[in-house]
């Protein structure tokens, strides 16, 4: 029977164990439906659209994801659903939430909708490659959820280019952006949750204070090279709600490595300067010259700093070493404990019995394997979000008048007297 | 010596296990003071009312929440104070704020204080009833906390009732409605930790995931059943901030029994369905015609969904058995554990020696006294509303001017520009 | 090697166990992001720089924090950092904030970040002071971070003074209002994880319930005062924003103490009475007489209520006896254990083996410790602010137009339209 059924009786230990977070989980959740929700709101007349279809196409996003990876995961033709899977659920959200970053203020909510159902799929064909296949790892997501999210949305969105995608409404309000930064801090504050939510001990430790580090010093330099790119040295919200983010990402991937303290400022510093930057010159130029419209600046919040997060990965995973590791080289690289059957294996199961047998590859080769991941992650994204674009233009599939890009008045009820006020919106 | 006094010295081992989980009562926390104050933010001129005398209302029913319950619970005189006690009084606090719900922009707030104090005593006397007398189990509150508060608001506004209640300034605006989400998305992703609060180990598990579920496919359904009744097929804001949240009470009562995915997924289908014909068709009509006035809704979004929640127990009680809950069973269901003496419960202690005599009823005999439980619910409810409302219109509280209905300048100094400002206050 | 280094391998279940909460980390963490970020948005025209320069500010002090605290801490040459790190750079960047409240408006993000540089340093010898010398305790901070950083604000503050510090722009609008009631909000639901963050046990499990019951009295006193002192019985929105958080900070210092439900509750009564009439009376005063500008107040939210809290310490110290605390007394008052050798030692050894010699000193010495932590805090706060105000006034650090005071237009981009809007900004 394949189906959605019983859960399993985890014990009452496990449950309270690291696992099985429920603190850390809710922060996941936080993020989700209120961060992404209100980071979305700072355009000034799509705030119903923001907060309101980013929580419909979360929801879609958590029970289509729990079916598509317990496809992936049976037992016996049923589908275990424990705490674990909403907390799985709730990262697919993330990616696709990602793509709508791409997409918002030119797409309806049905194709939003069709959008999930296609890229959720996609998306857990790419991970289990990534992971399974490659034996790539990406404790926050960035490669599997950054990377994929950002690049499928970018190709969709480039499928359904179109000349008037400029107007005065793709703007923000002094209320708008202030609103915004309600999802902009609550990202920030409960990314280490996000970065460590699949780690536990000491590992979920490390996951934590280098995402905190990294934050940090995204968050100043975000702050500095915004004020440097602006002829008055004024700070500009866009790079304030957004790019202080992209040291989240860009450590993701190594968070929970050991990158040390000066390691995880570093990046944090990188991805910060990279991210503005690409709001700065980057975007316009896409968007101008390509034609690759980027309403929220994805490519500069996820998918930069999500290549980063996969280059410093290739580089961690290339130094790593059991002298640096100890014995938890192999659980965190488990590809790296030696395959069955061998002596070195028996040797290390005489000091850790619950180790599992791995494949015995090298650093070098495990390096090769990120980049591997990193790679078809880009390629699966893209080909997936094209793929995607050309099934949204399909003809039943409403394609909006200009004067309804960046506007709510077309799918939400609102007051006559709202309506009137026309600029004074905010 | 009848009166608040030391704390028990909770070993740290319990301290840390289920009982006193920190990271559920603060979600809790969080649903109380920004759920429920920012949901009611929705009214244009009246959102220092919403987040203010919500506040005010909360801190109040706190108090005097661990005081009543604890005059229920005394030992050897003296109240004990725990993490539960102010989780408890935080529940307690819920059912006040819904009753709220129905009356906000209506009332002072003298009135809503003294609403409190006589509220918080009539609940407690129902909750000892339902569960001490009738062996009823509600999880997550639904019938004691949404039930109980929805419909003793509904009788409280129907004895207050007045002809000019529907003022033009009882509707929302661009920003308000926005901010009100802020109060909906919190209250939505916290639910979990709100019916689990009570639960633990495989409970507390199960009640997670049932309300997770039940919650996605009620924001789903609420979504399209609010374009459906939609000439335009518009999606209507008082749908979203509130009808998306019906899952959640929904499956309350049966949250933790196993109900299933598919069966949770249902429950939420069905409330959203209901709630959101409730606000379009039932909500004018009682207003209208029987001159209950419901400001926020809260028969749509506590009231029906709520009772929902009790049908769903009673059915859940009836197919309960030893054969699907093992021995869990009887710490589910505790008066179905056999009576003291019982050959039977010898049988069982032999596997279970912690398991305590309950009064051995069967599963229909459970089923019967959850239904006396919603009844008596309703009954006390309205009663108490009742006996509420002809207390609220003596002498000295003061009635509201028309012009003072859904108005902040009453009660809250406003700024001279503001007040200047009329109908641009959005 | 003097550098930030390597994190210690914590087993898991240390990392489990009470030292290491992610949960209470977290809401820490909220509350130095959200709660203070968004508290001060009450500024009609200052909100960018409210939200904006708190995250730049307190980004800037957990990574200078983590180094400064870490250098007095080291072990052999070398800085450990874990959670427990993170979390007291938490409570640090919450002095600097509250600094930063007095002066909000009216310093330029340069002036603010170098005030940051300074203050921590300064911050960290006087917290090393008062707990390694004094041996004082101090579970909320009340003493080393409410009045330390509410006097250093001041103090600063008098010596940036200026005649035309009044200005039209200093004021909320209704919309700034509600935004920072999110602030408000967050800040008082949280603060009970504040005040135990540091706590474990028992001792945790007291502060949590203290916090709570001394926030509560305090929120409910905060009203009835706001409306006495009004002429028309209105509630004013200075008051509900921050006098109701007072409680917090005065139960801060013998928040895990046997201060008794009552205790608690007093407290919380004294403090929400004296912030109110200190917003109402003292605040216009200090301003017009003294030249002392207090923007946000924070004499009323954090100094005044520092202090009670300061002398209920001193009182809860004098009368603490084994025979209430059992010997808990020993780990709650370290330097009150019997010293090395002595008999004493010995007896309570057998009785507790982990138990570390202390001081032994009496309960009136103690309490006598208390007070010179209290007015050491005070005198270096006063004389680290009259410095760091000295520095801010050095000629390359611009001083702002009277038109730039409380407004964003000079350090953030705005939108054309918005700056044109004028006074409809709100």
């Amino acid at each position: 029977n394949v189906h959605v059924a019983t859960y399993p009786y985890i014990l009452i230990y496990l449950f309270h164990f690291y696992k099985y977070n429920i603190s850390v989980f809710q922060d996941v959740h936080v993020m989700i439906f209120i961060g992404f929700g209100f980071l979305m709101t700072f355009l000034k007349r799509y705030g119903f659209g923001a907060v309101g279809i980013n929580f419909l196409v979360a929801a879609t996003c958590l029970e289509w994801a729990i079916l598509v990876l317990g496809f992936f995961h049976l037992h016996d033709g049923t589908i275990y659903i424990d705490l674990n899977s909403l907390l799985t659920a709730d990262f697919t959200a993330a990616a696709v939430l990602i793509s709508f970053g791409a997409l918002i203020g030119k797409t309806t909510p049905t194709q939003l909708v069709l959008m999930a159902l296609i890229e959720i799929p996609i998306f857990t064909v790419n991970e289990v490659i990534g992971r399974r296949y490659f034996g790539a790892i990406d404790m926050g997501d960035s490669m599997f959820v950054h990377v994929f999210g950002a690049y499928f949305g970018l190709a969709t969105s480039f499928m359904l280019r179109r000349k008037d995608v400029s107007t005065p409404k793709e703007g923000s309000s002094y209320r708008s952006d202030l609103m915004a930064m309600i999802g902009t801090v609550f990202l920030w504050l409960y990314w280490p949750s996000f970065n460590s939510g699949g780690a536990s001990g000491d590992d979920q430790h490390r996951a934590i204070i280098n995402t905190y580090l990294s934050l940090c010093s995204c968050c100043l330099t975000a702050f500095a090279i915004s004020s440097m790119v602006h002829p008055e040295k004024k700070f500009d919200m866009v790079h304030i709600q957004n790019s202080t983010l992209a040291g989240g990402v860009a450590i993701g991937t190594a968070a929970d490595l050991m990158i040390q303290p000066w390691g995880a400022v570093l990046v944090g510093i990188i991805s910060g300067f990279i991210s503005v930057l690409g709001y700065a010159y980057l975007t316009p130029f896409l968007s101008s010259r390509l034609g690759i419209h980027d309403t929220c600046g994805v490519n500069n919040l996820h998918g930069m700093p999500g290549v980063i997060a996969g280059i410093v990965g290739i580089i961690m995973a290339a130094v790593a070493s059991e002298s640096s590791y100890g014995s938890s080289l192999y659980s965190i690289f488990p590809a790296r404990a030696p395959s069955e059957g061998s002596e070195e294996l028996l040797r290390l199961q005489s000091q850790i019995p619950e180790l599992e047998p791995g494949s015995g590859i090298s650093a070098s080769t495990q390096a090769l394997y990120q980049f591997l991941a990193l790679l078809v992650s880009l390629v699966i994204a893209i080909a997936g979000g094209i793929l995607t674009g050309l099934i949204l233009k399909i003809g039943p599939l409403q394609e909006l008048h200009t004067d309804d890009l960046y506007e709510d008045e077309k799918y939400w009820i609102l007051e006559e007297e709202e309506e009137k006020e026309g600029s004074e919106f905010e």
